[in-house]
């Protein structure tokens, strides 16, 4: 079984109002030396057999018409899962 | 200047809604042969220098305390990413 991994992250030039909290709040709690915090999304989706060019074309395909809002979003990643994802740290 | 990238992941025996609405609303939109979907949170850091061990080390322990709740989370990945993250797919 296969597994497909999809990054989106919010376009540069969209304000992250999530990553700006981040940001604010590492300092606070004694976490110095990070200058910007953007935040987005990480999707894991399973397939039934193999991971192949199909796949993941379908997959390319439906990260930019489900998984993202073009307007605000890139999808900056669609790549099979290496080993064990899922896994602890 | 570095940028660390933080995977954040619920834990496999957790309940992801928005997963769930995701595997079901990829064959309403033509998108067969994905039979599961994990929707998690992708951070990306950016530091002043290097990314070094240290760096490192810091951004797992934020990302521990911070930036997943270990109760439902998993941090699945602390990395510094390569080349010119960000960019378009």
């Amino acid at each position: 079984m296969g597994r497909v991994v999809i990054d989106v992250m919010p376009k540069p030039e969209i304000l992250d109002p999530q990553g700006k909290a981040v940001v604010g709040a590492l300092p606070r709690l004694g976490f110095t030396g990070f200058t910007g915090v953007r935040q987005g999304k990480r999707f894991e989706l399973e397939v039934e057999g193999e991971v192949t060019d199909e796949v993941l074309a379908e997959a390319r395909k439906a990260a930019e018409t489900l998984l993202s809002n073009p307007v605000i979003e890139d999808v900056v990643s669609v790549r099979a899962a290496d080993g064990a994802a899922g896994a602890g740290a």
